[in-house]
C-alpha cells in the first residue's frame, strides 16, 4: 500500500473535530479513551460490508459511508441508546484518493449530524470489506432487549417498511414511476436513533430492522417465548410500494425484504399514548407462538421461506 | 452462505460462558451492554488482519484466532489497560466448520485465559478478513499515552525483540537450529498486559511494538516532541536472534521487524525501582530529536528505511 495506515487515515478521516464530551482520547494512539459518565451503560455493535455481497460494485463510495454507519447506528437505536463513537476497520485493494474522499465524506457528515466521534481504526489492504464497530450509551438498566415482549403488548414500527426493498427491486429493473424515495431508503437509510432512545422507559422489546420485518420480529418472538399477529391494513406502506404490490402482486415484499432500518417494538396498551406520532401500530403480542399475518379478514401464518433476498 | 451468521456465531463461538463481571448482554441483541465501574476509562481499539497480506494463506488456524485476539490485547496493554471484552467481525470465504472449530479455539482460549468475553460479531461471506475491536478499562487519568515522555526518562522494554522477526525468517527458510521459540513469537505471541497493567502510575509514555521498535518508539518520539538514544549492548536479544545477526550480519531485524507485542515505555529515573524485573532498560529520551543508537561505542543516528518489512 503506497500510502502508509498512518497517513491515509489522517488525510482523510481525522477532519473532523471531537464533538461529544465523552472522547478523552481519539485516533493516534494505542487506544482510544472514553470517559462513560455515571448511571449509564455501554452500548456495542458491530456491522461488516462486503462488495457484491452487501453492496454492488461500484456503489456511490459517499453513500456506502452513509450506509456502513448507519447500519450501525440502527443497531444502536434498537438498543434505546444514543449513540457515541465509532471504530472503522476499512480494507481496500487500493488506494483510490477520490473514493476514500467520498466514503469519509459520507460516513463523517452522518456521524457528525449525531455527535459521534471517528476514535480509532485500522487500514488494511485487501478485498474490499468494511467494518464499523459503534459505541452507545443507554441509561443503566432501561436498554431495549429483544427479549421482553409480553403477551398483550401492541406491536409498533418506526416507520414505513418495503422501501428499501423496492429500492433494490428498481435497481434489478422494475420501471418505478417515481423511484426517488424508495432508492433513498435502499442507499442511505436514516437510523432511527431519535425514537429509540425516546423509548426507553415506554417500550418492552425493541429491534431494528434490517434482515426484514418478519425475520427481525421473529427474533422477539423466539427470545421472548411469545408469537404475533400482524394487521395487513395497518402496515405503514408508501404509495410507491403499493403501487409495486398492485403491479406484481408481490405483497410479501414489505415483510420480507431487508434494509428498512426502521425500529419494531412492542409496548403495553397502558403506555401507547407515550408512543411518538410517527409510529404506527401494527399488531399484537399473543401467547400462540409463530407469526400470523390477518390479511383482507383472513388469519393465516405467515410462510416467508423461499423468497429472494440481497445479502 | 449455506449456513446462517447465527447458526454459525452460536456454533463456534458461543461455547464461552460470560466469564467478566461487566457484561450485562452479550451476543444475541442488536447490541451488547456493559457496565462500566466508576473511576474508570474505557480503552477501545481496533485491528484487522488479512491473509495474504497480515498472513499466509494456509496459516495455522487456531494460531490464527489466538494472534488476531492478541495484537488487540497488545493494544490495550499499551494503554495500560484490562481487557475486558470484544467483539469479531469475520468475513470468510466459506463455511469450513473444521477451520472456524479450530480458529474459535485459538481466539476463546486465549480470551478466557483473560477474562475477556466475546459479546458480539458480525459473520460475513468474503475474502479472509478478520477484524476485532477490543475494549478494556483503565483508571481515570492513569492510561499510559504516547505523548507523555519526558526528557531524562529511561527507556524500557518488556521483554526480548527480535524473535517474531526471526521466525518470519525461518518461515522463509533460514536454517535455524533453535526455531521453535522465534516461530512461537511470530505465529503465538503473547500480550503483555499483566505488565502493561503495572505500569500505570509508574511509565510516562508506552506504546505496544507491533511495527518494529525504531518505528513505534518513534511515535512515542513525534508525539512527545523529544528524541532518544538506544545503547546495543542492553537490547534483550535471545540467542537464536544473536546467532542469526552473527550469521547474516543483519543487525537491524531486532530494531526494525514487527510482530513482537512487547510494550516500549519510558520511566522518571527516581521510578525506575518500580518497573517490573522482568523489563529491561534499553536507552534514555533526550531533548535532541531523532533516534540514535550506541554500538560498539559509537552512536549513530538509526537509518532503518528500506528494510523489508512484513506487512
Amino acid at each position: 500500500m503506497p500510502l502508509s495506515e498512518f497517513a491515509l487515515i489522517q488525510r482523510f478521516f481525522t477532519k473532523q473535530s471531537i464533538v461529544n464530551s465523552s472522547t478523552r482520547v481519539g485516533i493516534g494512539d494505542d487506544c482510544a479513551l472514553l470517559s462513560i459518565p455515571d448511571g449509564y451503560e455501554l452500548a456495542i455493535t458491530t456491522d461488516t460490508m462486503v462488495e457484491n455481497v452487501h453492496f454492488f460494485q461500484g456503489a456511490d463510495p459517499r453513500q456506502l459511508g452513509h450506509k456502513l454507519l448507519a447500519v450501525n447506528l440502527s443497531d444502536l437505536a434498537g438498543m434505546g441508546a444514543k449513540p457515541l463513537s465509532v471504530t472503522l476497520a476499512l480494507t481496500v485493494p487500493r488506494v483510490d484518493e477520490a473514493w476514500l474522499s467520498a466514503f469519509a465524506t459520507g460516513f463523517l457528515t452522518l456521524a457528525e449530524r449525531y455527535g459521534v466521534d471517528l476514535i480509532g481504526g485500522d487500514t488494511t489492504a485487501g478485498a474490499l470489506t468494511l467494518t464499523v464497530q459503534a459505541l452507545g450509551l443507554v441509561p443503566r438498566g432501561q436498554a431495549l432487549t429483544r427479549s421482553a415482549a409480553q403477551v398483550g403488548d401492541f406491536i409498533y414500527l418506526s416507520g414505513n417498511i418495503g422501501d428499501a426493498g423496492l429500492g433494490l427491486k428498481i435497481i434489478q429493473g422494475y420501471p418505478c414511476t417515481d423511484p426517488d424515495n424508495a432508492l433513498k431508503q435502499f442507499n442511505q437509510p436514516e437510523p432511527a436513533c431519535d425514537i429509540g432512545q425516546k423509548l426507553c422507559g415506554v417500550a418492552n422489546a425493541c429491534i431494528d430492522i434490517s434482515d426484514g420485518l418478519s425475520s427481525d420480529l421473529g427474533h422477539i418472538l423466539q427470545q421472548s417465548h411469545v408469537g404475533a399477529c400482524l394487521f395487513w391494513d395497518e402496515l405503514p406502506l408508501s404509495t410507491a410500494v403499493l403501487t409495486y404490490i398492485s403491479d406484481t402482486g408481490d405483497w410479501l415484499l414489505p415483510l420480507v425484504a431487508g434494509d428498512d432500518y426502521q425500529l419494531c417494538f412492542t409496548v403495553r396498551p397502558e403506555k401507547a399514548a407515550q408512543v411518538p406520532d410517527s409510529c404506527q401500530k401494527i399488531g399484537i403480542i399473543e401467547a400462540e407462538r409463530g407469526l400470523r399475518l390477518n390479511k383482507a379478514g383472513i388469519t393465516q401464518l405467515l410462510e416467508t421461506k423461499g423468497y429472494e433476498h440481497f445479502s
